[in-house]
């Protein structure tokens, strides 16, 4: 082997020895992150003097390191969200999860979402009414929405949503796509309404039948 | 055996062979309304005289059908959705749905939720401006703000929202559950915002490395 490729080789070796060291550094950086959120959890929970705005506060830390693991890992955009259910021994967490559009394709992939979804299976039932919601921003239309189908009765959330709309988000923010009145967009969304016999007869037809949720 | 029992186990007997009978007529009825409602939409779609108030009539007959389907299966709510593409081939329907929420526990399980999430997977994209989606119910706020981020850029709904509210759903319509001016029920869910370093710095952090959607 000549000098020159003697010393391309190593240097192609030194790069991807670096990049796989940094790849385990960085990985390791994100479980000590995700470890200390959690220990000053457990540490607030067990303190008779920790307040409840103390564990807001790092109930929100889960929630924005959820969102950095939402980009990180190319999954979706960086909006993540925790829910905490109010049990015997005080606030315990009972799903969390990261906007994953990009990875599902699934324009409902929301964090919000997804959390609920894993708190109703997690619990086995519809409703969260003993749980709370921690969302890293401003929730959308739609996740605000589940939120109230969830009957979730406390939403706690840090980032505005100037901060998505600023990053490309035009949607990600409490707005109302559905009147028309929202800040940063309209919906465009053309509504048709027909008058159809069957529609209204399914009501009708189902009356007695239906199990109302 | 007594000529009672007897006469009691052969009313038993023709009970079960009446039910059994009654099952297989309904779903042989059901499987009738489906066939002829597809028949009908084939005809329109290769007729050049149809007009698109005849096929938006039976795409909702579709979600119609879909939202008997969902009680009568005891999956959910008489709510059923249908997704339409404007293809080279004219209107083809992409995916139908019912609401699913009480099979699933998952109060997200909305007919229109469910139907651009198997739109988006039978097409293999995020967004569905080439669809249009028909939904036998006028759709709660999280069903049509989903429809906003899916980019559906038109909907065709039948039955009114009162329809619904009269059976107790207080929740499924064009409302505005998020600014608590909405008709038949204002959200309860409390909001807190929390200034927190770490979920604006999320935003700032990844501005370059998000793909937004």
């Amino acid at each position: 082997m000549a000098v020159g490729t003697r010393l391309a080789f190593l240097a192609a070796a030194l790069s991807v020895a670096a990049a796989l060291a940094k790849g385990l550094f960085d990985r390791r950086q994100r479980k000590d992150v995700l470890g200390d959120i959690l220990a000053r959890i457990d540490v607030l929970r067990s303190s008779p003097d920790a307040s409840q705005d103390d564990l807001d506060y790092e109930f929100l830390s889960l929630a924005a390191y959820e969102a950095g693991q939402g980009v990180e890992s190319g999954e979706g955009g960086p909006f993540g969200a925790v829910i905490v259910r109010n049990g015997d021994q005080g606030k315990e967490i009972v799903a969390r999860a990261h906007n994953m559009v990009i990875a599902t394709q699934d324009p409902t992939s929301h964090a919000e979402i997804i959390a609920i979804q894993k708190a109703c299976k997690t619990l086995n039932k519809i409703e969260l009414s003993d749980c709370e919601i921690y969302s890293s921003c401003e929730p959308c239309p739609m996740s605000f929405a589940a939120m109230f189908l969830a009957r979730l009765p406390r939403l706690v959330y840090g980032a505005q949503a100037e901060a998505a709309h600023d990053l490309g988000y035009d949607k990600d923010h409490i707005a109302d796509a559905i009147r028309g009145t929202s800040k940063f967009q309209k919906t465009t969304c053309v509504v048709k309404r027909i008058l159809h016999p069957e529609v209204a007869g399914v009501f009708w037809k189902h009356r007695n039948q239906v199990q109302v949720y």
